[in-house]
């Protein structure tokens, strides 16, 4: 039996309960899942409840998370104070489909913490808030071509699924109709402040800033996706540590406390397009949602709970985090350094990604050189962590550090790895 | 000072706090709101709380609601059961961004009430559902062109917001890329069983059935937008009221338990389409969302609770609901026509539309009729009834009866109604 193997058995070993909701879930969801990202072989662990750093799957397990939602956990899950707010709620209402004071409470204090939010737009997911930056930047400008960062992951949307993932010139799957000839591909970096999905990839030199300038220069919208890094790099976002004043910029994850939110945010005369309250005719206007769910009074209180929060408790919170990060990055960089290891791990912040190299790519520098890194080592890395050590990132995803993390859980990460490295088990 | 100025000043009366709350709205919200369709002049009231059929303003009025939450709320604001729940499950998570238990037992109560649902996918707003379900559908026949009804309202996602409002005609406005090439828009009825947002107009005799038939001879799909009927017009939707076996279909509102939710359902084969845990390459698999807060355990365990407080009472729950809309129905028309005023009163089960007619058109059959209908008299009529009866309908909205709602409410606006007639207000 070979070393992939014996982690595999030993998972398999303890996960009977989630093999048996996995049989289930296949006959439900295609796949057996609702995201895409959420399957590793041989079957994904079945989440019960959350709680802290910890995720508790259906077989009692405990797992230490650095997957946090997809990063959108900044104070870990269920964290005291946010939960409360949560419960309280849920007996006065949860969805009342009207405007509400909740929504003026979390709309205020975005607004200081960014004050490029001169007007914003609440919707409940990510990739809603992408798309309606788009529309609102092709309905200022009259134009329809935009330009987007290769391997540039900005949610499930027709608009944006374009060179996302490799190889990047095809498109993404089938039944996206093709307005290809309306988005120009580049190399590099990328209208997210940091490349995300594609790897953690923080911005060369001034790169931002230039894009900024090049598009400002050339009657063009410069939209920032800030819904990994708003609230995340620092509490005014990436744009004020790049000092960047994005034309549109979008927000999530965070935003929202946990709960399910989307916002685009930017300047009040291109944010007014989208404004109906005059009797516009259609051509006027720009629609954009809006939706059930939008401004929903729970998202709304998670949302401003973990603002406030974080607001309030900024010299504390990422500091914290952010030191966590350097450790992590430190720490990972000389555990493989030390072992002969070819590694690199990026990342900003709070924020990690380990890539292995190979003959083919010796540093990361954009979408290309993640996509022919070692993947399978790292699958085989990070499902050792899980089946030996308890300790979970998705698959090939980047890791978060939440304020609830500790110096002891990145020591816990390092031993495991060293562990891992000496059994002759990282292949 | 005549009859709409009157009501506008008990209006403005009554709603001091709301209208401060309107100023410091739109410094931060294009038009003060969050989603297109909860503005009405002078300014929509700020809720605080709901409960059961109530809304609370800021200002401490309670109206009677019969907007429900975009008629999602089928038991009305908070309704115990579902409050507990929520309450409970805010302390253990409220997005793991995992494979979780929470999504298999919401998703093996659906198949079991909507079998044609053989496989579906979560995601969080409807929006995105309907979005996938024609990326699916062009996945599985690899045409492009997709054929809508003209009014129906499908979200706000760029390939579906098309023909939507009137003049229906013209682009839906700015900044939507124009794919109009691939959208044969449809007078009269709809993919949607019911015209929901244009309206609230069944569908005529066997018109669906007719259509269902004209896909499956033609190679093409057959959706089914049941996001506002799922649930609604019977605990099996209206697939199972016209016999209907939709390819796909979407599900939304109700499924969640007023928490954000959207579900793209059909036939395995299609569904499948979408699964990527083969390591497909880009060609042959379907890319849909998903996203960051799809099938988070909020969502699963509220709608999961309303459905099976449904399965296990929908002999009291639908028999109620259906009954006093049969009655508001029926009362309505008899009130306008014992007044000799000229209206329409549009619906299915709990859902009803008021519609005043005039020279132009004398009776609704599609979303021409509606737009060319009486408005400002309905407004009129709508702002009376919040002005001076604390009655709430989201003007020139449908309204819902949810299982709170009982025969003193439905008499209490016929009564209402009779009130505003006799005091010369209605014009």
């Amino acid at each position: 039996m070979d070393k992939l193997d014996t982690h595999n058995e030993i998972y398999k070993n303890k996960t009977r309960k989630s093999m048996n909701f996995y049989s289930k879930a296949i006959k439900l969801f295609p796949g057996g899942i609702s995201h895409n990202i959420r399957y590793f072989a041989p079957y994904p662990f079945f989440v019960k409840k959350s709680k802290g750093k910890f995720l508790y799957d259906v077989d009692e397990n405990k797992f230490i998370d650095y997957w946090m939602g997809h990063w959108a956990l900044i104070l870990g899950h269920s964290y005291p104070i946010i939960s409360k707010q949560i419960s309280k709620q849920s007996m006065y209402g949860t969805l009342f489909g009207t405007t509400n004071i909740q929504s003026v409470e979390l709309g205020e204090i975005i607004q200081k913490l960014m004050p490029k939010a001169e007007r914003m737009r609440f919707s409940s997911t990510g990739s809603e808030a992408t798309m309606y930056a788009v529309r609102l930047a092709r309905a200022k400008t009259r134009k329809r071509v935009i330009a987007k960062v290769i391997g540039g992951w900005h949610g499930f949307n027709t608009t944006l699924l374009h060179s996302v993932s490799y190889p990047f010139e095809l498109d993404e799957g089938m039944g996206l109709v093709d307005d290809e000839q309306f988005i120009e591909s580049l190399p590099f970096n990328d209208f997210e402040p940091v490349l995300g999905g594609a790897g953690c990839i923080p911005p060369e030199n001034d790169y931002l800033l230039g894009l900024q300038e090049f598009a400002k220069k050339n009657g063009a919208i410069f939209i920032l996706d800030e819904i990994v890094t708003g609230f995340r790099v620092s509490i005014n976002g990436a744009q004020k540590i790049y000092n960047l004043e994005p034309d549109l910029f979008t927000l999530g994850k965070i935003a929202g406390g946990g709960l399910p939110i989307g916002i685009v945010c930017g300047d009040k005369e291109i944010m007014s397009l989208s404004d109906n309250t005059g009797n516009q005719n259609k051509g006027n206007f720009c629609s954009i949602g809006g939706g059930t769910f939008s401004a929903n009074p729970l998202t709304m209180i998670a949302g401003y709970a973990t603002l406030s929060f974080l607001k309030k408790n900024q010299n504390m919170v990422y500091p914290k985090i952010n030191k966590l990060g350097d450790k992590v990055r430190k720490d990972l960089t000389k555990v493989f350094l030390d072992n002969k290891i070819k590694a690199e791990i990026t990342g900003i912040g709070s924020l990690f990604k380990i890539h292995f190299l190979n003959d083919k790519v010796n540093s990361i520098k954009n979408a290309f050189d993640v996509a022919i890194s070692n993947k399978s080592k790292l699958i085989n890395y990070e499902m050792n962590l899980m089946s030996n050590y308890n300790i979970f990132f998705l698959p090939t995803k980047l890791g978060a550090i939440s304020y609830v993390h500790d110096v002891k859980d990145i020591n816990n990460l390092i031993n495991a790895t060293q562990k891992i490295i000496d059994s002759g088990n990282l292949k």
